[in-house]
């Protein structure tokens, strides 16, 4: 494959704008379109609708507000033959429906969730990467030229694969900051120096890491009791001394309470004798 | 100072227990009491009451469930002179407290809090350490007594501070295992090997680690807008596909919501454009 394949990219936001910069630094033909023209200027070739991008390239890159503006964008265009690549955030069955979408109307589709944010496009060692899922023959055929801008990590052929694995690490990144707000909530109320605090923080988080492998072979397994030494009951023994800690400290509980909840539901249904693994399956409805 | 320095152990929970077998394991001379006299078979010299125990040691370390017990065990202990080094969990007012008693009673005082599990005691290699506060010179006195069954980490002459170091560790580290919960749950409806999404997901919290040190910087400089990236505003534009998501998969969002929550509460509040940082102050009542 030639790797300086001309592409279009549809949607000129942070992260379009950014993705196509990328492209056309690496010497790709890039055709941009925004439906606020204002936005495509600087780019060396703009269409003035959204048929004539897509009409440019065979490869076709769609990064919009949401799955409905996808659908608007490309309500009009000619999609037959063309390798469309979706980069708009949006769940995965929105993402299933849209490679339906794509497939009656004569296109490859390929889903793509992107972890990284702008700034961190086109630059490699930034560690930014992009979950991708759905045809594997467009992935492989443009594999290169997908990998410009940031790293790429192929899910399967599921589309919702994609948005899938962005949606559950962006989570859990929630989760990790909700942890910390609590924690350097708790500590601002004291002569406490953030900065001093932060290495603590981040190095007893990273050394925590860990428990996410065991995590998974427990829940591969399906034995979550098996070698567990701080289980549910005796964790949930402190859950006290951490919400007094809290009220002690003038910090509101809102971002802990629900882990502690569950877990104490999770002891009150017999499940005391589990690792924290048992919440996961309990979360499910 | 000698480094096989005799100690009293009171308290032999999992926790207790472990402290003690590492202290005579390094040729300390222990002398270790419980309420319940079972516990303390296997040990060379137990004590028959609390009060033999203080009695048979300059430095005493207490270990049990929980700062009323401490207080229970060691009231008819003559704790004058005594060097009172306190590894019962609690909140920081209780060890600000306890401190207090301790000192009234002619005892020097050091609160610790355990960052570690029973199995990680004298292994050094375990990473496992103990935060200390309270008494300075206590702590620079017994150093290499306190640091035989793990590492030592001295916070501060406010009793609380080791507590509250603790607590807030434990505290963030729920909240990543409630991240990773909620993201395990979602990928648990679909065909996906949790032992390969494993690495994927411990992968992209500990490359989000940073933003730690950045939070901190925030902190201290009290400026939460400049250089932000993906601000509030931004980020709560995707809670919708975040909760969807939950919803498609049949997952529970509980573990999620309240973040997302205090996201748009705090954008709505006007502070769109700070970074995560300010939701922080946000917590605080």
């Amino acid at each position: 494959m030639n790797d300086k394949a001309p592409l279009s990219v549809l949607g000129l936001g942070a992260m379009g704008t950014a993705l196509a910069r990328a492209w056309e630094a690496a010497g790709h033909p890039v055709t941009v379109w925004n439906r606020t023209p204002a936005r495509a200027e600087g780019f060396s070739t703009a269409a003035g609708s959204a048929a004539e991008a897509v009409a440019a390239s065979r490869l076709v890159v769609v990064c919009l507000l949401d799955d409905a503006s996808v659908g608007e964008a490309l309500a009009d265009t000619d999609l037959t033959g063309k390798d469309l690549v979706d980069l708009t955030t949006g769940t995965p069955d929105q993402a299933r429906e849209r490679a339906e979408w794509a497939r009656a109307r004569g296109a490859r589709f390929l889903d793509g969730g992107i972890m990284a944010i702008p700034p961190m496009i086109g630059v490699p060692e930034s560690g930014g990467y992009v979950f991708y899922s759905g045809s594997r023959e467009l992935f492989d055929e443009h594999r290169e030229t997908l990998a410009v801008p940031a790293g790429t990590n192929y899910v399967g052929t599921d589309a919702g694969y994609a948005a899938l694995h962005d949606v559950a690490l962006l989570s859990a990144m929630y989760g990790m900051f909700a942890g910390v707000s609590h924690a350097f909530a708790l500590v601002r109320k004291e002569n406490i120096d953030p900065e001093a605090f932060a290495p603590l923080l981040s190095g007893w988080l990273g050394a925590m890491l860990p428990f996410v492998q065991r995590t998974a072979e427990q829940l591969a397994s399906g034995d979550y009791t098996t070698g567990v030494v701080s289980n549910l009951a005796m964790q949930a023994a402190g859950n006290a001394t951490m919400l007094r800690t809290a009220e002690e400290q003038g910090v509101s509980p809102e971002l802990l309470t629900p882990y502690l909840d569950l877990m104490a539901r999770h002891v009150a249904d017999g499940h005391g004798d589990e690792d924290g693994t048992g919440m996961i399956d309990a979360l499910r409805k």
